[in-house]
């Protein structure tokens, strides 16, 4: 556990340096007529899931070099995730991975993540792999589809874990289900690419109707890995179609990294926006493909001008949904990545906020595409971070998150506590 | 006018081997339980129009290198059309662009086309240049879009035109309009996504009520170009939600190169097909954007597997939509180059054909990967041309169309009629 | 012309801003240990060149729509120009295009050029369309291809052309010649690929003969357009193989927009710096293709790498390349377009310059990938833009380069001047 | 083992129906005035390695689901090719990948082979995971990096363990080592892009020092995963420029799906042959990114034009290079698979071997695109099945090799011998 003291002592060194940022950049914003403290607190009010699944040293196909230290139960998957809450303020709550995340006791877990300040997100089921728990001890396989295979008895194996995933979830106080699916071919004419999605339609069409009134379902789109030739749900036009076929309650899902090379993911965010069908989002960055790189480290611009998106469909503000981020810590200690990824939200966020929507509007009436870009890029362009690190640090958080996590040696006390050989469960 | 006895004459020297190729194919699939006269009788029924904006040569904004003798009137296109189907057997009609195709008489036209055994396929309007016509003589402009302007004048004529070309279709005997908008912006905050689409859904709505009742009206979505940071109808996702928010005489259409890099196009097509809202094609292939390429000459497979997504949606057989070849001839005469690109479709709608459903099906349900691969591949690697060929001969066509147009001297009968210098309108 | 104290009139009503913004900036800075004049002098020192033929509007092969007051013979060019550099301070040289621009009198055009602050730099060639002057009245023709054609005349006719240009650049004081080829092919087959790259080395080889001891000559390479299946000079291995086989005065020029989706560009930067044959750049930004964009409208991020790169390769300072503002002005007034690429070149410049190299470098020796980021991060989120303001207002030019344009009327008065229909060549 | 009589039994049934179409397939070929027997003599030749670890179901990083019956020792896995050869005839060595394949008496495994009609392909060393063998029981880890990495150490255990495995070939009877590096970083930052390949090019001339005269050393590049931002060995200019700093036994391997989306791979082949550093192919196809498919499944004429550019390089005939199938089995058997992706390799040197040479050059020296492409399209259009059938069959091998290894109960009987639950290692 690291005590809000241990943070604060953290930040005792960097304070006089942060209050002195802070000043001169809430100046020049009075300059422009704008309040820092409103930015700070819709900066303090924001947070965007953990997910369970990163908390360990991610991998890929070729291997995966173990951190240490990783936790080795969902009850030490609990406290990291507090640790990480802890220097940064804006991560209070936790989306789930079942089978991985399997509690014995739900109730405990539910308690104990309130008494750590956490939150259940959104649940998050697995029919990507063969699990004792989903396929029955091995009495079905997802090894061609789960929702799309053709054997009725997989399909019925997916329904019956999506539907344990929804009433598990309802113990731990989550209220809502993500469904990635893997489901999907890489052969051509491995399987009738219409069946499938009717396949896919009809067995989520079984998990919808299990779902509580103050539920929602989440499709999210992926167009490939695992799946190299055709993924069922691969774009956002065929997750609108599922959440049309569902029902209300069925909302897309955006990962930001699953998507085609040179995709405008900023005018994807608007359309579902506009059809009230956006649900939620997975936040990581990439270059090539789903590479679940740290939020903002690849094209910080694209975040800012994404998570604008998001504040323009909120009216102003940043709109209620299922914020999480989602990323594969290969190299770096996960914790130190997500409290990284955090932060960059934090930036975009306040950046979004600067803009100044009503000279934005005046240019584009009047065609002007220079002001336009320019407004855009005025608000990018400005340094929020003093004021993240004050809404951090009014949240009781770190002014230098990293630098807090490392100052109270988390790591080394967890490669203590838990030994160097841990690994987590997770991609 | 190429005659059918110049034809036949161009026939004469290959007919021994070509008969005698034929005869080996048809033994060949009779081994395999398929009836060579089948596949050549749908061959025979097949066509695909013409664009009349692709008679002259293509370019680049980098330049364009005319090939001589291009068409100078309508009139002049139609001819060169009538050529192309002389020695296809399969370029029964032609597509106009208007305002480059605004016919004075519009009656002759159609007159004429018919006397020249063609009809009038899909009209396509043009809001992505500043033309007399269009722009009521420079009192308004597309420069900053047409129905997505925020200007409602601009919105006004967009709409104008559209009904007009309309209008001009039901005189031509036309029964669709295909719209590509060029709606978009190069810059982040030159517009605001959302409303550019809620006013293109607005106009095509005004459009769409002009329609007669057998008409159809097919949206076409392209991610880029040239529009180069957002393009309002991007994606089939939007493309979909604008014939939804039409009606049931809205369908989309797909052309081969309006895709970003690595998509699924065999998917989209089915995606489309299974709500019933696939309305046509414009078929050519690309390798890197929209390069208007040769049908079938970068990627042969993926025009396969699109043609047999076609004939599954058509029960067996090619569905009644509206194909079009769409291309941009650089480098190569026009009349060849769109000769080229209707026998590699022919070659893709045999091969399509030769697929052995049943088979595949059981192969799906097993979730036989290698199988079902292979069932495609069997039919894709068997060389269709001399049944092609046959129903080319068999519809008074030539057995090698490019051999045909060179034998008969049409190009250099045209410089010599239009002269070199003549330049075609179109792209 | 736009003289100085009109300038400074619109730098008036921000100065007081400004001030207090570069004060507080500047104390940002020092508590960080790093002098803002030091950034400020490096960012004066800065300059890219205009290119003469993105001074007009650009277009696509779907249109042009013209921005009235366009310069319509070099001359004008040249004042264009001049009032980019008027407002932005680091626009202090001009790149020419032949036969775009082939002046009478070439030692006019210098001295003309000098008495605006304008040095020439590199002259680039075209032998990508057939112009009187490069084709032989019509006698040879570039289109299928020019250096890679199989026909030694119009190998000849293009070794002649750059040649030519070579000596129009020692008139004019410049200092090197740019090749960008469109040779290439658009369909397989076209041509021989290896026989094509023998060709352009054997005919570059005798312009690089041609080549003044104190010239460079930079090969720029370009995956595709307007060839768009193959192309000669494809990538940065092909570049650096011509490079190669030249001699020690060719380098290769980058392109941002001439790269496959998702290449790593700041890579290529650093592979090109190490064998010492980066030569230049054409700066712009995109998002499909080779859009043309303003510099850092899309990716801001990746400029700033890719700029980082160099200021390592210059050991902590720009180094003497041939930099220069590459963009198709579609939809802005070109000249506030590359007033705005301008800017987006001097922040990313600021930024790099405060990369913490020592810090960045015991990060990496020790495998802290969290803390290298950061680095790199910390220098690209801080707001350069009060010290290039700053180093604009020092260097004569603009606080707010597009205001000024505006607030001088500048284009008012060239529509006034030059006609509302003038259009400038380029593309 | 499958003898050869066993597979004459398969052949039985389908003898009669191929000698039918193997015989009209040669009458066709002698029309156009080509010997079939020349090419089924061209394929008997061919033959192109299995990979070791391409024996066992592959995965991502999302899961894996075994076959079955998968070889648990490097015998097991010999004895998998050799059952792959006896169907298709050209499949006659095999490429180890160490440590996976690290045997004890490398002297027995080579008369192993030997007995088994298999020779032992180029070496494979691994870098990219920490192995007790290579990392030193631990001491070291390749976490962040091999040859690249800051820490000398971890350079120096990858130097031995790659000279370790070129001593381990030359007791095999190997003659090549191939050396792909996961070396790369995914974070912008991570590492000095310049100082990783200067450190790779160093470590690499130890290896390279190490070579037996004989031998050669392929560099085999890769552009992204598992690395996610920055990959040293990235491109083919990358690997040509370590190559040139080895030395002339120093050649470049081309992966087919270890290039950017819409690279030109033939054109990266004809570079690279044309200064003679092509060593090497590891053949698969891809839709998206190293998707590792079946040959030829996914764009056979990409994989048509390749081989064209082989056949060009060796004067007409299939030049003496490392040709491997490099795929990952998902959701095929893997003997199945690799024995379609043979079948596949043999339809395109079949189909670039019919390529008239002749009659292409007068095209392209004429500019006669249309043509060009025409005789291309010709070649590939063939269906050269029978050939390739029929070049098997002589070779002792099967006319269907898929349907024989059903046929003879392979699988079944693996999985009786090994179980089902045994896993072999491989990716």
């Amino acid at each position: 556990m690291i005590e809000p003291e241990r943070v604060e002592a953290q930040n005792t060194t960097l304070l006089a340096g942060h209050e002195a940022d802070l000043e001169a950049v809430a100046a020049c914003l009075e300059r422009r007529g704008i309040d820092a403290e409103v930015v700070i607190g819709a900066l303090q009010a924001f947070s965007a899931a953990a997910p369970s699944w990163a908390l360990g040293t991610g991998g890929t196909r070729f291997g995966r070099f173990p951190t240490g230290g990783e936790p080795r139960t969902l009850e030490e998957k609990l406290e990291d995730v507090a640790a990480i809450n802890a220097v940064t303020g804006a991560t209070r709550s936790v989306s789930l991975h079942v089978p991985w995340d399997l509690p014995r006791d739900p109730g405990a877990i539910r308690e104990r993540a309130a008494s750590l300040g956490l939150a259940i997100d959104a649940m998050n089921s697995n029919t990507f792999q063969d699990n004792p728990e989903t396929t029955q001890d091995g009495k079905v396989s997802f090894k061609h589809g789960s929702f799309a295979n053709p054997d009725p008895a997989v399909r019925e194996a997916a329904v019956a874990h999506n539907t344990a995933v929804i009433d598990l979830g309802v113990e731990l106080g989550s209220r809502a289900i993500t469904i990635w699916l893997a489901d999907g071919i890489n052969h051509p004419g491995q399987a009738d690419l219409r069946r499938q999605f009717e396949r896919v339609l009809e067995g989520l069409r079984e998990v919808y109707a299990h779902l509580p009134p103050d539920w929602e379902l989440y499709t999210e789109h992926k167009p490939f890995e695992p799946a190299f030739y055709a993924t069922v749900n691969a774009d956002w036009g065929s997750s609108l179609l599922l959440a049309q076929g569902l029902g209300p309650q069925a909302k897309c899902l955006v990962d930001l990294g699953h998507h085609l090379p040179n995709a405008n993911i900023e005018q994807i965010v608007a359309r579902l926006a506009m059809v009230d069908r956006l649900g939620g989002f997975h936040f990581n960055d990439s270059k090539y493909g789903d590479d679940d790189l740290t939020v903002g480290s690849i094209d910080p611009y694209q975040l800012f001008l994404i998570v604008r998106e998001l504040v323009a469909y909120g009216g102003g503000r940043m709109p209620e949904l299922a914020y999480m981020i989602d990323q594969s810590c290969n190299v770096k200690d996960p914790l130190e990545d997500i409290a990284q990824s955090t932060v960059a939200l934090q930036h975009a966020v306040g950046q979004a906020l600067l803009v100044d929507g009503t000279a934005l509007a005046v240019a584009q009436d009047e065609g002007d595409a220079a002001m336009g870009e320019a407004i855009l890029q005025r608000a990018f362009r400005f340094d929020v971070g003093p004021l993240a690190a004050e809404a951090r640090r009014r949240n009781g958080a770190a002014i230098d998150p990293v630098g807090a996590l490392r100052g109270v040696g988390y790591r080394r006390a967890r490669i203590a506590e838990r030994g160097a050989a841990a690994v987590a469960t997770g991609l």
